[in-house]
């Protein structure tokens, strides 16, 4: 059974730069999460997703898709990284546990082979690529049902411990510039940022979800 | 001198999901680094944000409001967090420099005592906080001068080297799932996916910025 052509507002293309067939499959994979939690757009901090895209590797436009379609935006410390080079991520709503979406090695398949992709990878920009070549590929996507598109699997026991917040904040003592309390060192007394600080910058931070289904 | 109220694109708070003051801060501040570096909103891979947000404190919000206006999104692998804790952000575009934008102090201070930091300070979510004061906060934003929100230093020997990227994928030969090929590990003989190896799932990634200026 075909579904009706998939909606995406004109607005995430116009967030996200430029047309191509990722940002549309991350806002389909927001939407199936949003419905199989049988949750709402998330107007606050209520919707965490654990993308499990890494750097270095295209297809993470996936990324602004599924915060177009949730608002469980990066800005808002909703989504994290994974680093595990996969087009998937876990969504997890407090009290209605989590939902893993995959992309299907066969739509990665059944895209591969498209035009859109010999302009890539001879490192011709989205933007630059003919129109008529992108409207195609995103047609693909639009097109397709959930199921040809999507893993899904429900994870009920699925538990995520968000970092806790504060409002603390005080100013660096070198250069006087206010800073969250969690990023501040001691320098030869002195309470100061990580940047006068000479410290190492990289704070490492990992979230590790935790299942029982997994 | 008073500049016109500044306007931003009603999609922009649909996509950040609420209405606070940190995400027009944010418009802003993305909208004087595009000024500063003379150049356009970013439709593809140019312009890189190196946040100095961290976790686990408020404020976050004007990642969303760089975003949109840049179109340098988290997604397309332009954002990076600094985990520095400061209201801040370093924008470098290959060839022409970098230039980071603090906001001031002065201006925190200004907007700390406002009525819709109580109702956050109780826990209360900025979409269940009264129209009036969030549009009363967000029109002393718009409001505000350039000069009155912000430290504008040009860094013009600013070096960043992007990841290099790889389209590179094979199937995990556990679980099968297509993975990009940086993120795959080796167990018993078999390239398999992070999850599947068992190892660690914690890459760090941080890219340092150097600046002849800093």
């Amino acid at each position: 059974m075909k579904t009706q052509k998939f909606q995406i507002p004109e607005w995430a293309y116009e967030f996200h730069g430029h047309k191509c067939p990722f940002m549309p499959i991350g806002y389909r994979m927001g939407t199936i999460a949003l419905q199989k939690l049988g949750v709402e757009r998330c107007k606050d901090h209520e919707l965490h997703v654990l993308s499990e895209m890494g750097v270095g590797h295209p297809q993470g436009c996936m990324q602004d898709g599924i915060m177009s379609a949730t608002s469980a935006t990066f800005g808002k410390g909703m989504m994290e990284k994974l680093h595990y080079g996969k087009v998937a991520a876990t969504f997890w709503y407090p009290g209605k546990g989590g939902v893993r979406v995959f992309l299907k090695n066969e739509f990665q398949d059944k895209l591969a082979p498209h035009e859109f992709f010999k302009y890539r990878k001879k490192g011709i920009e989205p933007s630059e690529i003919p129109a008529e070549v992108s409207d195609d590929i995103i047609d693909i996507v639009l097109n397709a049902t959930d199921d040809e598109l999507f893993t899904v699997t429900m994870l009920p026991g699925f538990v995520y411990t968000p970092v806790k917040g504060s409002f603390a904040k005080a100013k660096c003592e070198v250069c006087g510039e206010y800073v969250f309390e969690r990023y501040l060192r001691v320098k030869e007394g002195k309470k100061v940022c990580i940047a006068c600080s000479g410290q190492e910058p990289a704070e490492h931070v990992f979230y590790h979800p935790i299942s029982e289904n997994k």
